[in-house]
């Protein structure tokens, strides 16, 4: 299994906190230590690094760690090989372009015959059943719409629906994003947490290490972190139940469907 | 304009040496103080480096001048902006996957008209001329091969149609990688240096830098470094022909297209 990040901010805002906390499970206080990644988006452009080593060792992972780069949303994850070898080409997030937008995806579980699935327009580099998965939805979706849909609830509900057949061929978190909004699917286990003023002071659980947010932010910031399980000891984080999907756009919860509505719409 | 740097190499190497002389030249030693970006390939695998700051003085390139990531295969650019604003979008060098591969693309010139040509499958995020360029070879190569095809001569003959038609277009020298070849085209300004044993000594012209290859190399290494001008002031560089097309392998020239052969094909 894997650990997910992710971050969505109204203002561009540095995860170097939360990664803190994430990359000790990377060999540390977790066991996955099969490689790590972390993509920021800046507007439409998009940055990623990557390293096939322990992120809990890794003198990028260090770099990554103390260097404030600033953005609107972030996805990350460190993995535990389950299908396919460590290797850089294995490693998430997993990038590709689609109408003209860099897409991310993180992924946490294991996806059962998803190699099964017929692909068009996207192939993947490297062997796991994560990134045939990714490649999996963006076929669906370029064929479904020819170009981004204008209607963004349209293509929300079609991402939740790819998603939601994932959710059925194994465990499947996933964190997916297209610069604009970051989509979350739960299938077993996702947190998130909404920092708004007043700021207060979080301690990490996996780090000796505390911040006084109201130190690093002004009074209208909203700042909302995703991860597999809590990354701070002194807050309250709200979990996702199964089968949930939501999509947060610049800090905030844009939408929200539950697991129950998407019984009842299928 | 901008200037490129590719290497291409028998063994993982390190371009330490040569992105230091480089770097020098996006805002101190030269004016191509717009962004920076460098892409290793390691296997099938691919890491970027990118940022819209100025390299002689960017905190990233620092550690990409002084981490050892070890390669074969590296495409570098530093940029100088004349088509698309400054921003992390418009940073070459630009990836995309096709057939199963990443492809990566840097360029140097402008190419009036480009914009003109008709796109299938692949969009640009950003606004240069540069990506469009790109995006225009890769629906021009998935048009006419579905899959990559087996016989790799022809895949170069069919990437050096596409480059010599861009070059048509205005200035345009072109380094462009699936992670087995390093092709390139000279429009106006390109130069390569193989190094191989006996490895001798070799002098930064915009560094105060030298370097002993003899104690970083074994005797079978073959390492090819291109670049817009010569970096280092002691070593006789070769310039590609305006109108040349290279494929570079392991360090070694795999194919020559020289612009004559180019005129009698055409």
């Amino acid at each position: 299994m894997c650990e997910l990040l992710g971050m969505s901010a109204n203002v561009p805002t540095d995860i170097c906190f939360s990664f803190t906390g994430l990359v000790q499970r990377g060999g540390k206080t977790g066991p996955h230590k099969d490689g790590w990644g972390i993509a920021f988006y800046e507007g439409k452009g998009c940055r990623v690094f990557q390293d096939p080593q322990a992120s809990a060792d890794s003198q990028l992972a260090e770099l990554v760690r103390t260097f404030p780069i600033k953005s609107n949303l972030v996805i990350s994850h460190i993995r535990k090989a389950n299908r396919g070898k460590v290797d850089l080409k294995n490693t998430h997030p997993f990038v590709r372009e689609l109408w003209g937008y860099y897409w991310t995806f993180a992924h946490n579980g294991q996806l059962k015959g998803v190699k099964k699935e017929p692909l068009k327009d996207f192939t993947p580099v490297g062997t796991t059943d994560s990134e045939y998965a990714f490649c999996w939805v963006l076929s669906e979706l370029k064929k479904k719409f020819k170009t981004r849909p204008k209607n963004e609830v349209q293509l929300s509900q079609e991402i939740r629906k790819l998603l939601s057949k994932l959710g059925k061929k194994g465990v499947s978190n996933i964190l997916i994003s297209d610069s604009k909004y970051l989509y979350a699917y739960c299938s077993t286990k996702l947190v998130y947490i909404t920092r708004h003023a007043p700021f207060g002071e979080a301690k990490l659980i996996d780090a000796d290490l505390s911040i006084d947010f109201s130190k690093h932010t002004s009074p209208k910031d909203i700042v909302t972190v995703l991860a597999t399980s809590p990354l701070t000891q002194n807050e309250i984080w709200t979990q996702f139940l199964p089968g949930e999907f939501q999509v947060w756009k610049e800090g905030k919860q844009w939408q929200r469907f539950s697991p129950d509505k998407e019984n009842r719409s299928a």
